[in-house]
This record gives C-alpha cells, structure tokens and sequence, in this order.
C-alpha cells in the first residue's frame, strides 16, 4: 500500500461519527467531525505529507457490529480503501446496560465475534489491509461491571484479529494513563464520549498502527 | 403549620430545577418543572387535597449549598413560606471531580458543613421547618472515589439535621433497591441526574418526611 | 403471562402520546413521552423491578377508535405484546361538540362498539390481554352535555369489556375524586388532557389493573 | 365628542390584546390585533368614514382590574382619548378556579368593584367618555360555578355603570344566543377565548355603544 | 339548497387563501384563514344558525383563472358542494403588468372568458349552485392601466355571469365608496390585498348573495 | 474636497438603509445595505479608484426630516465628512397618505422646508458640501394624489438648495424614462421601494453630481 | 435575434447564481440572485428598454463544465433562449488545489476543453448564440499557482470561442483595474467570489458583448 | 513556576478565540473553543497530567494588540496567570489590505512594537512569564504584499521578545512545510484561519515553548 495516494476509510460509531459530512465523510469545512478522525487527518497531513493520506469517516451514531456488517458493501468496499480502521464494540455492549428490556438491540459476544470475523474475511476478498481499534469504557476499576464486559469484547477482537494477521490496537488500556490521573467525569460526560484529551490518544494510537504497516 | 393553606419551598440544583419557570417555580403550565417537585405536587393534590398544598420550586441548576446561601433571603425567607425542603450538594462534590484545575468552585467538606449549619440556623429565626434530603450519586459501588465522596457528604448532611431535630432522608439509600436491580445508565445519563423512576423514589421520599411532619 | 419478560403495549390518542418517540414510543430519553405511559412505567420499575416491564407507547393525537382499529395490526400485533392497555374514545365524542359541520369526523355510539368489539376479538386471536381505560371529561356536572356523552361512551365501553372478559377501569370514576375538590381549570386547561395530578390518577389506575391481571 | 376625528382607546386583557403592537397599539399592519378590536375599527371604517375614528389598542394578555388601573395614567390618560372602552374582570375571576393557590392573584369581588369605581372617576376628572363591556364565560348554565362567578361579576360592573351614568354592555347575554345554537368548544377552546363569531359579536356590540353615544 | 347543512366551499387565489389550513380550508384553529371567508363564516354562524352552514377555502396564492380551472375536480367537485363562490382575475391582469416578459404567465381576456365558461357548465352538470365575485383593484381611477384592465375582466365576469344565471358581485364597485374615503394605502400595501375593512366589506356582499340565494 | 480621502455620508430613509450594518454602516460585508449606496460606492471603486472614497450609510428606516434633523448631529457632524447626501422626504408625504388618522406622523410642508433650511445652514458651520436628492413616488401619473404631493415637496427641496448653492437632483425627473417603459408593478411592489433598475438610477445620478463636484 | 422580445439564459457556479430563485432564476423578489445576472438586467431595462430583454439565471453553486454539461439539455435547451451566456472553470480549477485527495472532482484541461466544446456545438444545433466569460482569479501575481493555472483554463476558453465565432470576455484582464488599486481581500473574501465592484465589472463587460451582438 | 498547578492565560484574536466560552474560556463542553488552545490543553493533560495544567482561553476574534492593550487589566491581570501566551497581530495588518479607507482601524508598525512593549512591561511588574507567538499568512510567496507585511510585524514581535528576555515562536517559519506541500485553499479559506492541521502546528509550537520553561 505504499503507493502515492493511500485512502483510508474509519468505520464505526458515535466516537467515530463526531459530525461528519453524511453520506461521505471527506472533505473541507468539518467534513471529517471533530473527534479522532479529524486529529488523526491533521498529523497526517504535517507529519507524512508524502503519503498523500486520503481520509473517509464512515461512522455513524449508535451502531454496533451489526450495522457495521449491514452497510460494509456500500460504505467500505464501494470506497475502494487502501486500509480500513475500525472501532467498534461499545454500543454492542452499552445496550445491554441502558436497555436492559430490549434485547433485540443487544449485540451478545458470539454475534461480535461472529461480525468481527466476516469484517476479517472482506480483507482476504479486496486489496485493502485492516486495522482493529478495540472498544473500551473510561472506567478505572476493571470489576466494574459495564468495563468488566467492555473488556471481555476487547479480549474477542483481539483474539479476530491475531487470527487474521490484522494489526490490533488496545485502546482500553492506551487509556489507563488518563484514567490513572483524572476522574472519568473530567475526560467524559458518560464515560463513553471521550473530549479532546481522549481524542487525541485515539488519534495518536490509530496513527503508530499506521506508521508500522507503511514501514 | 396545620394551618389551610401549607406553603413549602424547594431549594436545590439542576435536579430540583427541571425546567421550572423563573424567576418563582410556581404555577401552571410546566412552572414547577418536570421532575420530582412536580410529582410531589400531584401526590399531594391527589392523596391530600385537605392540606391545601402550595408548592413552590426555587431549585436553580448548578447550584452548590454556596449558592443556595448567597440566595436564602430572597428566594426562601421572602416566600414566607411554611416548610422548605433542602436537596443539595452534588456540585459541591462534582466539580473536585470534573474540574480538578478549578479549585474555587470546589465546596470542600468543612464549607458544606458549615453551609448547612448556616441554613438550620434560619429555622430558628424564621416560622418555618426545615427537611434535609441527602445528595446521592447513582453508583451502585461505595468504594466508587465520587460515590465515596458523596457518602461522605451525606453524612455531614446527617450530622447538622440531627444537631437541629430536622429531618433527615436518606436518598443515597432510597436508592440503593433501584441500583441493586438496575444499572446506572439505565436510570440516568451521567450517574447524577435521574430519570423518572428515580425522581419518583425522590417525591415519594419527599412526600413521607412531609406526612411525618403533618402528623 | 407471567414469564420473565413482560411488554405492554398502549394504544390511545393524544392523552396517551404525550410526545412519546415516533413511530415506536420505547427507550430511553423520554421515548415514553411526559404522560401516564412514562408514571407507569417508572412506578413498574421502581416497586415490580421483578416483572421486567417493557413498555411501548403507540398512541397518537387526535386518535379516534376508527384510527385505533386502521393501525392495529401494524402498531399492536406486529408488536408481540402480552398486554394491550387502550384508552380511547374521547376524540370520538369531542368531534361531535367542536367540529358540528363535519360529520364525517363523528364516531357515533354504534360504531365505537363496534370498533370496541373488533378489538375486543384480537384477544382472542393472539396471546395477549386486553386492558380497556374508559374515555372521559374532566367537567363535575354529569348532565352537561359532552360530559353525559362522554359518559355514555364510558358505559358503551364498560359493556363490552364484561362480555369479553376484558378488565374496565372506570376513568371518569377515578377522578371523582379530584373534581370533587378542585375546579376543572386547575386539573386541565380544555377539561380533555390532564395535567399531573390527572395523570398519576391514570398511572396508578392502570397500574392496579396490571396488578390484578398479574396476580 | 361630536368633533372631526374621534380617538377611541380600548383597555382590557387577552380577549382585547389579540397580539397588538406594543407599546402603543396604533397603526397598519396588524397593529390593531387579531380581534374585536380590529374588526370594530374595520367596521368604523366602512360604515362611518365621516367619523374619523382613531382607534388604539391597549389590552394586555392576563390583566385583571388591578393592572388596569396601575397603569391608567400612562396607557389612558396620556393617549388624551375622546371615548375609552373597558373589557375586563375575565382574569380577576379565573385566577380563583385556576389557581387556588395563589390568593394574592384573586382579585375579589369588593377590589373589583372599587377598581371599577376608581376608573369611572376618571371619566369625571378627564375630558373623555367611558363605555363598559362586562366580562363573560362561555358556558351556558348558569349554575356552573366559574359562570355563576363570572355573572356576580357583570353584575357589579353593571352597579358602577349605572351609577355614573356610563354605557353598559352585557356581553355576557349578547353571547347566549350563540350559546343556545353552539357547544362552548366550537367558540372557543377554553370558555374564555372566543373565535372569530364571538369577536363579531363584541365588535358590533361595541359598534352599537359608540353609535348611542354620537347620536 | 334549502338543507339542513349546507356546504359552501370558495375558490381564488390569495385574497381568498390568507393563510388557510392545506390541503382542505377546513375547521378549528385558522383553518378558513385570516381574511373574508373567515369573517363571512363568523357572519353566517351569528346570523343564520339554523343554516348549518359548513365554509371550506380553497383559495390558493397566485392562482388565476387558469389554475382554477386545472383544480377543480379534485377541490370543487370532490368536495361534493351545495354552493361555490368564485373570486379571481387578480392574478390573469397583474402578471400583465408585473412581469411584462414573461407571457406564458398572461391570461388574456379570450382566456379569462373561456376559463369562466368552462366553470360555469360545471354547475349544469353537478347539483351545486355557483356565485361569481369580480376581481378589483383598489385604486380610484379608472383611467389608470392596470385598474381600466381590471375592470374589463369584471366586464367579462359579469357577462359570463349574465349568460349562464350566475349572481355576480360587482366587488370594484363595491369598494368604491372606502375609496372615496382613504387613500389605496390606507386600504392595502399594494392596492391588491386589502386588509381588514376591505376584507369586511367582501364578506358582506358575499353573505348577500347567499342570503338571496336562500331566499 | 479634493484632497486624497474623501469621505461621503449618506442620510436617509428606507430606501438608503436597504439592511445596512447599525450603527454605522461602513465595511465590508453588506454593511452598506444592498441599494443605490452600495452601488454608488462599487461605481466610484471602479471608475474613480484615486478618489480615494469612503462611503457612510447612515439611511435609517421610516426617517422623515424631522428624523434627520434629530440625529443630524451625531449621525453626520461626528463622523467628520467631506460629503453629505440627503435623500428625504417620502415618510413626510405618504403618512400623510397611509395613516390619516394619525397626524402627529405627518411632516406637512413647512415643517419640511424649514427642516431642509436647518440641515441648509449645517453647512455654512462645518467644513462639508451636501448634495440633495429629491423625493420621489414611482407613479406616471402627475395628477396622482400622493405623486403630485410629493412633486410638491420636490419642489420644496429645489427652492431650498438653490438658495443654499447645494447640488440638486430631481430623482422623480430621473425615473420618467423607466415609468414611461414600465408599469410601476413591475419597479417596486408598492410604489416607494424601487428595485434593482431603480437602484441603478439613482446611483447613477449621486454619481453624476458627485463628479460634478470635483470637476 | 434582433426581435422584439430576447431571452438570454445565463449559466454559471456560484459567481453567477449568488442566492437565485429555483428551480428557474426568473420573475420578480430576487429571483435573479445577487450578483451580476441583477445587476445587468437592471442595466438593460434602464437603457435597453427596447430589446424586451428576458433574463433568465441558471447558475448553480459549485458547478464545473462537467456539470453545466450534465444539465445543459434541461437547464439551457428547454428554455428556448435567444441568448446563452457562460461564465465557467473556477471550480474545475480551484478542487485540484483545495481538495488535493480528492482527483475524481478535477476537471483537467483537457476535459475542460472537451466539455466547452461540446457546448460550442450546441449553438449550431439550435437557434441561440453563446457568449462565453472566462473564469478569473483574484490575484494580482501571474506567477501565483492559482493564478496560472486559471490564466491556463481562460486561454483554452478564448481558443474554443475563436474556432466556433462564440463572442469571448477576458474577464481576467477586466479585473486587471482593480487588482492594481486594491488588495484583493479588499475585492473578495477568497479571491473568488467578488463583492459588488467586482459584479459591477462583470455586469458592463456581459452588457458589452450583448450590445455588440445586437449591432 | 514549578508549583503544584500552573494557570496558563491565551491572549489573541480569532485564531485563538474559536467560539470559546464568554467571559472567561475555561472549563468542560467546548469552553477553550475549538482551536490550538484545546489542542494544547489536551496534549498537557496526556503528556504532563503531572503540570496541573490550568488553561484559560482569552482570544476575541478580530482583535488586535490595541485591544488586547485595553482589556489587560481585567482579562489576564485579574486571572492571576503564571503564564501568557500572546498571538496577535494579524488584524494589525489586514484591516490595512481590506479596509483601506478606514485607516483608523489600522495599526501601523510603529503602534504595533509600542503595544508589545508595554505588554512586555506587565512581566516585570507582575509574577507572570510571557510567551509570545508571531502573526503570520498562510500565503508561501514571501514577496506577495500582505505576507510581506506580516513579516514585518513578525520581525517587530521578534525584536520585542529578545529586549525583553521574552520566549518568541516563529509560527510563520512553522507553517513553512505545511505550505510547501500544499496550496493555502487547502489549509484555510482566507489564508488568515487555518483548519485542523495548522491548529495543530501551533499547539504544538507552543507546547515546546511552555516545556522549554518548565526545563
């Protein structure tokens, strides 16, 4: 993938999505929302201007791995991306515990893997290469039980992704700095959301992936 | 104060303010806003018509028993009222956790304290009773740091109410069955502000320590 | 229909709506709208959190029982209830009082039975229980003349709730109570929708029913 | 007042305010409200142009008696009207069924009368005419409370017309023929504010007073 | 027509539209506008009850004969009428005069004529009786352009009235007394739409016509 | 005034302002409004870039001369200028016209003339030039009520600047070419207000005495 | 095309829709826009009124020679125009430099020259004349990369419009003025779209060509 | 100032500003606006959570160093800072290119050098450290007039900084990558407000300057 122009479209959810541009997330005049996408665009663009980064958010608010699965043809492979990253799980998760009388929306931890591994399988189908972000709660204590689940999720992604040679990156635990020196109601309003200090380790951490599959 | 016509005034945060008309929470139409001010209301019109109950919200969002002081004067002791209810202390606690770089709107234990004391004073100078309603915070987890705080808060909440014979509620324990069969997320966005269930539990707190005093 | 999950639906007009979600009034963020459905159902969680109530509001405005029957199918049985709680027939009667020039918008007498009985015939057909809340006007004089319409409604309903076994909750009887003590414009500004203390009065009423259906 | 260009100043509540310009409701577009006020002014118009009538606007949504004279030397007097017409005692009558609570919202009964005393001495002091138009309520039984008020009302306006030789309009009788052919909800969605037939009333009703006066 | 209800509907353009509920000008809350055909109502529900008079507009902004025409069918004939007023012509003059480059806009007086005609043998084959309304414009004289055309399309109306026993209401001449009196922009901001005097006096003469016709 | 800024103020009314910045309508952005000021500021940029000019909208609307002399001072003196244009003179006539039942609003023709005098001298005691622009009304007619009214006030403001050596304008004169080529509908929707064409006009016609002045 | 009414269709991005009326910038109330389409209409009727000239603003923001390509069948052809004026290739330019990831929105030379072709051939086809108007930067530096490639794009249009005898407008160079006298921020906000002295030049320099081609 | 918590005050224009909270730009949801200065807050928290970094925003948008002169006292005095960060001068130098005729908007070199010195002068008679960021233009041609400008004024800044020991970051020689790789259209619409990846340059710059203080 180390051509002149590389594409690289961001699947995912409301932490993803941020305000982008609908139905395409590229281009000028906040196009890619104001979260990690956005940041991560940015270093790009000061840091590696050779690489010709094209970035796309395809995120959208409240999906899980279900809906990601649902619109991959249309919102991924129709892009034809030199790389894909995707961050997915926490809606998957979230909905077992703020909905707990609808379980038609809950995503339970064999569909996640079960979606994660036919995402896995698009790879092998089409030239692009994947990276997996793992979800994550900003939770400091690890019994609590929402972040308890939250990791049992993370622990299914990464166990897809060694499977499938994808680079994994951990976000949960690129998080326990922050969480170790500030209260989660400083870094998010419902310990899903993260502001800006959040946004950039996402941002930073999506950027080293990167970094080692362009060598 | 089993007069007629009963006047009882609310002081409070953002959880006793819920949209309430201002400049005086009073009236039709939405005035005494959507929460447990307006519940109780409808408890008392419905279950005690003979009290002739007049209910007054002057909960303002944000508030910290710092401000309620700066405003007891006019907003309560200028409303003549027959009984005030007293539900604060959150922020005083939040803001040490969401705004960790701002100490000046940090209300530290001794202040809280001495807040309430200040306030119990007013009921010896004035007509009226006092009913202390705790903070909470909708973690089910007591070593939770914020949680922890909180509980601490409640019991200096006790401590002045005892010294004062003002009665007490507990709400941190009225909610204790909620958070044992739920989880926070699923009865409130951000553990602090409640949804319905939880601003029932509070009005019917409310309305039993209000029984009580009626005899 | 005491299994571990319970979902009731509830059909209705504009008393019922409140403003729910559209074009499925469930979940979060005042999803049940600002009325009796959203009182019910926290007064469910707080004191059956056993029951795992799971409630759906799908009444709309200006509803009559002739809309009620075009939209049952879609709106109550592609549901799967196992409670249909329907209150109904106020609009049917007011058109014939504000709206004299158009009698095509009159549901006369004969056919909100016989809507009532189709409705009443669902039962039958499928799983679920029916629950009929009867249309009333919040005026204290019976022989005014919407009220003794109203009234005739109320009876025409009760009739075919005890041929079909169907639980009656008398409405108009409920708020005996209240008219009794305060004049129609404090509980309600058109004598149609009640404010606060109306609708807990519905709330507890329906919850009543659902306690006794549940045993 | 038989002079070349009458100046006409209309004083009241809601039922005369009909969103006129403010401060000063004087002028083209839709300065005169959406009310009686502009229809008897179109009325003028056409049927008098010789008159040279000068009408303004001066009711403000909710006044009582006791607004009505708080601001008579701003809003009457320094207007140097030739003739002033007075709708009120709606409000002064509501409050006690709305808002029960609330007893220094009641104007009562003796305020009211002495209210419409302190106005008609007005007229002795100044240069212009007063014409009285009663409150009404649209309901027709006289037995229902509010009405039956609302009747004790009219009749002490009608007292204190009398006795200072001023023009009385019994509004509440120029609407019973509406109200034998009419359910009060078709005029009007609340019993106090009547649609466009009740406003064709008032106006012509007004018309009738001013055309006594000019003989 | 002599019925128990009789069903009147109005078709024109923004004179007769004012704002009128779409798709049916029909009902509480505005629905017949804020001009002529509301006020005429007003008239008809005062002064003939026992009419039943049922008011439906139809007016539609910038209509012109041509427009009528193209809608009637699906607003006059399904409306399934007792009575159909007609006022239009404004528009078939103004665009003449307005937007002189535009001649696909023009309806010449062949046209206009033609386009009456054809409404006028509706009546012959549906049971409803029709009253023609001429277009005016609220300038004084006669000599001036785009008043002399006026004034011969009111030549045509009148002329296809005569031919087929249609009532016709000569409205120019109606309103040539308030001219006498004011000057066009005491009347109307563009010597098109007249406001509330003028609209009086249309409903009066309309109510005319329908008294005659019912004898 | 030939020196290498040139500042130019233009007083007036509504068909100055044209929605220019408040409260002083200089920059960039639509802060000279969109009519003749702006125009006239886009000529001399174009055609006269040495001139070094800098246009003041200081057009408000409503303004009649009595309006201007009222704010002469801070609007026009403070702002220091080289060049003072006065376009006024309409809001004196067509209230006359408009609102004939209010003549307080009327500025009748001595009271015009003396307010031109006034505004006349301002320029004997500061170091400015003013240039007059007649009023004008977009009516071919001259025997036309308000257009011979305002011909008359035309008039006023030629005698008033020839005596004072100020430039004069005849606008009406300028407009006799369009009026004679174009119904007035189609130059402005109400006889006052001229659109684009008219802009034009008068544009030009500042343009031609300004550069007049500077020889 | 000397006939007594000419309709010229203007076609364009931004520079000439500027706020248009759609689907078609024709007719009264700023359905022109707010650029130079108005201003030269109001040209032609003050000293044109002879031509009977139809202006007819079919801009678009945004739009490339691709895209007046796309619509040029329904937007230009259905119209039925004496005249078609084009001002086109700022956006074919300005994506290659703001929008550098994104190739699929470049119109490179020579496609850009490939689609004015195709419009050339237009004319023969049907019975109007074209006028095209270069696209422009402004920026005073012709070395400035924009710049020069813009001058690249307005040179391809000159040699389109010189091989088929289409009038051509170096609006480049007309600029040239005012880029020597003003900053171009002074001119324009972005170097692309010009404030109202810069419409003015592209208003007379259209009104030239048309002139010319109407001998 | 090594203490426990530092509190850092950004002064400058509306590339600091970005829609920060009014008065003071401190705290959650948005309160440091969008730009470098939450940027550089979030990069303290992660990298030096150990600083208790306290950021306050200050920026009003199109300020210039007179301004920031005549707000000091109150604005950063007040806040009792241990650091100030200074970016300004842009306005200083852009009113002169897009408001030429407004020279009283404009702030000459000689006003520009005096401002910094007496904001120098604060840190000798307060606590404080100063930082001071130079003005630049996104423009990468060093001859085009108003880049040439502001490299003048960053020369002043410069000078300024070293007489008084003051940190100085060259932000122009810092966006020098940036424009070698890409068009300024890509970077900012008006080469004044960078996007996302100029912002980025700036926080960065700064935070090297605050770690070199903090050794």
């Amino acid at each position: 993938m180390n051509k002149a122009q590389t594409k690289i479209v961001v699947m995912g959810d409301s932490i993803s999505d941020c305000g982008r541009a609908k139905p395409v997330g590229e281009g000028l005049f906040g196009a890619l929302g104001r979260g990690y996408v956005s940041l991560f665009d940015a270093m790009a663009q000061v840091d590696h201007p050779e690489w010709g980064l094209r970035v796309v958010n395809m995120g959208i608010d409240g999906n899980t791995s279900r809906d990601l699965l649902a619109r991959w043809e249309t919102d991924v492979n129709a892009q034809a991306p030199d790389l894909v990253a995707v961050l997915i799980g926490i809606n998957d998760v979230w909905r077992q515990f703020d909905s707990p009388f609808q379980p038609e929306t809950h995503v339970l931890p064999d569909e996640y893997a079960a979606n994660l591994r036919q995402i896995a399988r698009q790879q092998a189908q089409h030239s692009y290469r994947l990276v997996f972000l793992s979800p994550f709660f900003l939770e400091s204590n690890p019994q609590e039980p929402m972040r308890a689940r939250m990791d049992e999720y993370g622990a299914l992604m990464r166990e897809v992704a060694t499977e499938n040679g994808i680079p994994f990156v951990d976000l949960q635990q690129a998080f326990a700095g922050l969480l170790q020196n500030f209260y989660p109601g400083y870094l998010t309003w419902d310990r899903v959301h993260p502001s800006e200090p959040g946004q950039l380790v996402i941002a930073r951490k999506l950027m080293g992936a990167v970094e080692s599959l362009r060598g």
